[in-house]
């Protein structure tokens, strides 16, 4: 018996398989292999990641020590960079033992004589030094990454190069205006890359990945299941991921309530949207939404809500269904996997 | 050996022993036993809702099957209500089932045929009619309450009452404006109580706990752990819960960087706060802050960050840690075992 979405029970995550194999096509023949090191914070998923795999990228970036973990004990350690700094001796020793054990091979980013000592400390080889290019977030100036790297050798730690992610520039409306920041950026990176030494310039972000020629390496996640936020910016990928509700009230005053809310969308970029209905406003488990004129909405209907954040949307959720292209039986559940921390 | 707060990994909830029952004493106390029926959306933990218990409060709120369900599988089951609709036949079956095992006592919101028929065609066989009362979401506007009532003991499922919540008033900072509008919210539900019957005029919540003398139980779920929004509003409960976090790289240009992020809080409130600095913006896992004059950071520092709307905070945790009362040692460590749907 071939299971439809209309028989899920909601709230839950619905992935268009035909839509994520386009967008994982598409990178993989603009940013082929190496060229790309998928980011898996944006799916939290290691089938996601295996279907990148197979596409030809064979190193991932992570957010967490977990998702690397994760991705190690999935068979899908080739490469893994932790694109963060983490000071946790636990969970840098949980690590390092996957490495030792051959499991992984396992790079981590770099950006202080704390970080430095953590890693080793740990028994960690390999890094790269993370440098900051204009976002205020992690990563040391470019004119302190030489220092950080040459106390990485010290301590007996590989450095394969640097990374530095210009998150103040992806998400830019303007196109001349992500091309023109990512090169202020890049130029940051490549001086601190002249200090640092190494095979490594990773950088870069589903927003920027067609203009950063500076990096080696993109570290693109969104690509895979998109957004509202980054579709608005006319890349070649397609949201492939949405949330299915079920509409459990509708009022004679004309608005219809859905199952989904707070606890099962991420709310930093604002309302979801809602095919054929506006939003109203979302409570924890609800969200009252206003159907458009000809499309009326009973009770026991299904409604599918697009996030307007991927990334946090998916960390509520243990998996996701992935559809046939563009149908409704399900062909795969996946588990959400690389949750937590 | 003791646990101490700082030794836990992190990103983690940090809960307060001493402000934990100091809020659920001093509700015990302003709403003893049945006058009370706390939501345990609010903290998702069985073994937080038996404190709660042990104060005298046997009956429960929930919003989701899921929540209803787990309280019964740890033996709370003595009054549940599940103040939300539901067509889900499966999860309707698996309350029912419940309550035939006498594992439970269980209350469903009803505020449609469609929901009348999907309860009692479960099996489901107590109900509360759900009232709109001026918040556009779930629950009938009170003509049609008795209708629905009708409805469902046709169908053999016995009325118990009412409820209707007032969730456009609980937040108002003015407290005469809240007073006003829970009157006017009130006497809509005491109508269609007229209609109704029953002994149940279930409402209210924390910011309106003292002000319903209408309803004769109170959902209130925020009290135990509270949060900024509601900690604006006067009320005699403290924040008892806060997310921990590690300082991961500081910025020479002033800023830090804590691990706690989009995917450890919830955001539709907007920013957390973090003792000793302020919050610049957050990133999936990250948040960059400026600590205050005379409050430096270093790397490994921990840092205390009291979120905006706990509710989904808690919701992306699988545990938290109580402490004692006013220190460091982590006395339990509690599931968050109503996670989901």
């Amino acid at each position: 018996m071939t299971l439809n979405v209309n028989d899920l029970q909601t709230p839950a995550l619905i992935l268009d398989s035909g839509a994520l194999e386009a967008n994982l096509a598409t990178m993989a023949t603009l940013l082929p292999g190496e060229r790309c090191r998928p980011h898996v914070k944006a799916h939290k998923t290691t089938s996601l990641a295996r279907r990148q795999s197979a596409h030809g990228h064979l190193g991932f970036t992570c957010a967490t020590p977990l998702e690397v973990i994760g991705m190690a004990n999935a068979g899908l350690g080739h490469d893994l960079l932790l694109a963060n700094e983490s000071v946790d001796p636990v969970r840098l020793a949980a690590m390092a033992l996957l490495v030792e054990q051959e499991k992984a091979r396992i790079t981590i980013a770099l950006d202080s004589i704390e970080t430095v000592n953590a890693a080793a400390d740990a028994g960690l080889r390999e890094a790269l030094i993370d440098v900051e290019v204009g976002l205020p977030r992690c990563g040391v100036p470019p004119e302190g990454a030489g220092a950080i790297a040459d106390a990485a050798r010290t301590r007996g730690v590989s450095v394969r190069g640097v990374m530095g992610y210009e998150g103040h520039v992806v998400g830019l409306a303007s196109h001349d205006d992500r091309t023109r920041l990512t090169e202020e950026a890049m130029a940051l990176l490549l001086r601190a890359h002249g200090d640092v030494g190494g095979e490594i310039i990773s950088a870069g972000g589903t927003g920027t990945y067609a203009i950063n020629t500076w990096a080696n390496e993109i570290q693109a996640g969104s690509y895979a299941l998109m957004d509202t936020a980054y579709s608005a910016l006319e890349l070649p990928f397609v949201q492939a991921l949405k949330v299915i509700a079920t509409v459990v009230s509708v009022s004679p005053k004309g608005w219809a309530v859905c199952d989904v809310g707070l606890k099962s969308l991420g709310m930093d970029h604002g309302n979801p949207m809602v095919d054929g209905a506006d939003v109203f406003f979302c409570s924890d488990e609800h969200t009252t939404i206003l159907p458009h004129e000809g499309s009326p909405l009973k009770v026991g209907d299904r409604v599918m809500v697009t996030p307007a954040h991927i990334d946090p949307t998916v960390a509520y959720h243990d998996k996701m269904h992935l559809t046939e292209a563009g149908g409704d039986s399900i062909i795969e559940t996946w588990a959400v996997d690389l949750r937590g921390w």
